[in-house]
């Protein structure tokens, strides 16, 4: 009678809520401080002070029909201008204000590019391990998602598994660096060789493959890591960007899809995606926070928390035998498990109030996902759990 | 290559922004003080001091990982709890927390809505004169629109028309009341005959059709005109509510979808408006605003500049001979065209820098839409305009 897919999506509780909930079950038994909970990429440092400064300076000063009211569709063009003047400065691309449409975060982002570009059977290439929400927006967006599976030793880009996803109905390949789970950050040499892999197919093929960029937690980098803007490495490229995890706003939904002027069929790429944004019901991204980004997107929240916790865990990794690629970015960990079932392993942890995401979810299997968003003593009590964990594996 | 439709649905300028760009053309040439632009149905009205200052009070007070914070999908708790305590207050009705999900505005609350009940081919029956994007956003959800001509004598239910207009397939029937653009509140008799004659039909369909009841201008009335409760009428009752107009925050994307207790199939139906929206990109509302409407729900920006700018139109008009219902709410007027042609009667009105929308982009030629949401100055100064534009059907 309803739409069947659409109240299984509504029902089904993923496995990061499932446990999330479970983790506010034992808390009221253990205590709080007593569950290890690393379930959530729920950023835990505050919005730098600029941004509620900004936000009360505007409401304050700013007439309230215009800070409160519609923008155009695409944004207030005096925000576009600024992001465009900020990526040109920080990322040393070429783009320019009408290259941008301010979207209702990076969600809205992903869904407004996939049904812009999108016609049914098209088929979009995901590179594993992948964030779970992928598969639901191609699919509603009536594509096929190509799943490639993980390089495990580096999770860069496995370029034979790759060239073998692709084929005459690619659409896009969509990656996510840093990456949601693995925290890999793709290297300037691994970017080189995608955009050449891709203009090769665009060629063989005859028509444009676009690289939908996903980067949320493009600032969020460790050791000196940089993640190398995208566009430079291939024209057909497509930003699709958030200030949920640098600003530490997530709830506040606000993001830009960008479509640099190098991108094939420009126009109509940008014509296509404001397009779906306004079907979808997106009439305009939230007008305060566009305002707020066009003041704040050069800055981060304090983002030393997450540097520390990365450092405590890694060596306690070490210490105790946990096989973890080094990741240069994001707030997740995306550690080997010691056996090869993912499953059993987080249910192993879940006894010891010790709560991982299964990679399985993130198709990845042999791995668990831990968000380092938590405060540093827990990371640090964490410890002696992670080494009674791993006593069953001696 | 792309998405056609998209494509065209991002580049076709609605006849709306066509005016709106004109009147600033002409702005540029003439001054901005002798442009009539009654086109855009933009809140010209502050928001109440109140929102304002819950916004810094929120930004001083309260921890900024949890204010900035992503709340769970339909909503925060306490927001949806404050949401149904105002209306059993206000409205009568017998709903709770968990009937509420919260949407970023009207548009979200529809198409979450029509994507999640629809399967291809359903149909959803909509009453001329009807808000544009409707068809926008029906069509996105794979279903069909039915349109039911006006009764042009009150802008209530034509009856006959829209019995004839339901059939097996009829999914949903979609109102908006008070209406955009003919202003008519549905009178409590005209919602009683609309519930007997749905449930009528859903016996002998034997399946539910579901009332949408779009309602952002509920509190925009007049003379003591009330929108009278719809889920009181008909149990099958979903109701899509945006803040955009009774806060006078359009850009700021916060509103709800009401599934009541009372609903056929209420789990499922939420549960289908949930997964639609997941799977369109809407992660949750936008959390500030969430947290600033539980405080500022039964507030309404001061309306009496509508008002009066509605009783000086309204006078002027039956001094002109203009013939016009006098509807019971919103900002807009839909007055009956003197010329059967109402794009001609627009392109006449143009010449004299007064900017009406044809009522042929609502379904309803032979009328044009005026939003009085201007200054009461503006209102003064047009009525010579509008006796010039008079003398050409003398």
């Amino acid at each position: 009678m309803l739409n069947e897919k659409m109240i299984a999506l509504g029902t089904e509780r993923s496995v990061i809520r499932e446990l999330f909930e479970y983790g506010n079950q034992r808390a009221a038994i253990v205590g709080r401080e007593n569950v290890f909970d690393f379930s959530l990429g729920n950023p835990s440092v505050s919005t730098p002070k600029s941004v509620n400064e900004e936000i009360i300076r505007l409401c304050r000063e700013e007439e309230s029909v215009q800070l409160h009211g519609y923008t155009s569709a695409p944004g207030a063009p005096g925000v576009r201008a600024a992001l465009a003047r900020s990526l040109r400065r920080r990322q040393g691309l070429d783009v320019e204000a009408g290259d941008f449409l301010l979207t209702c975060g990076a969600a809205a982002a992903l869904t407004s590019t996939l049904h812009g570009l999108c016609n049914p059977g098209d088929e979009v290439v995901v590179l594993a391990p992948y964030f779970p929400e992928y598969k639901v927006f191609i699919e509603k967006a009536d594509a096929v998602m190509v799943t490639v599976p993980a390089d495990i030793e580096s999770f860069q880009v496995p370029f034979a598994a790759l060239e073998a996803a692709l084929s005459e109905r690619t659409k896009a390949v969509l990656i996510n660096s840093p990456n949601n789970p693995s925290g890999a950050v793709y290297s300037a040499e691994t970017l080189q060789k995608l955009g050449e892999l891709l203009k090769t197919k665009e060629e063989e093929y005859k028509h444009p493959i676009f690289l939908l960029s996903d980067e949320p937690y493009r600032e969020i980098v460790y050791d000196g890591c940089v993640a190398p803007p995208v566009p430079k490495f291939y024209a057909d490229t497509i930003v699709c960007y958030s200030f949920s995890k640098s600003l530490s706003l997530p709830g506040e939904r606000i993001g830009y899809i960008l479509v640099p002027g190098q991108c094939a069929l420009h126009d109509q790429v940008f014509a296509a995606c404001a397009g779906a944004a306004r079907a979808l019901g997106y009439v305009c991204a939230p007008s305060l926070m566009q305002r707020v980004i066009a003041r704040c997107s050069d800055e981060t929240a304090d983002l030393s928390v997450y540097a520390e916790n990365r450092r405590l865990l890694l060596e306690g990794f070490r210490a105790l035998g946990i096989d973890c690629v080094t990741p240069g970015g994001t707030f997740y960990l995306f550690p080997r498990t010691p056996e090869p079932d993912d499953l059993a392993f987080a249910r192993r942890a879940m006894e010891l109030d010790l709560l991982l995401v299964p990679g399985s979810g993130f198709g990845c299997p042999g791995h668990v996902r831990l968000s380092y968003c938590v405060s540093t003593d827990l990371v640090r009590r964490s410890l002696p759990v992670f080494a009674r964990l791993m006593e069953h594996y001696r």
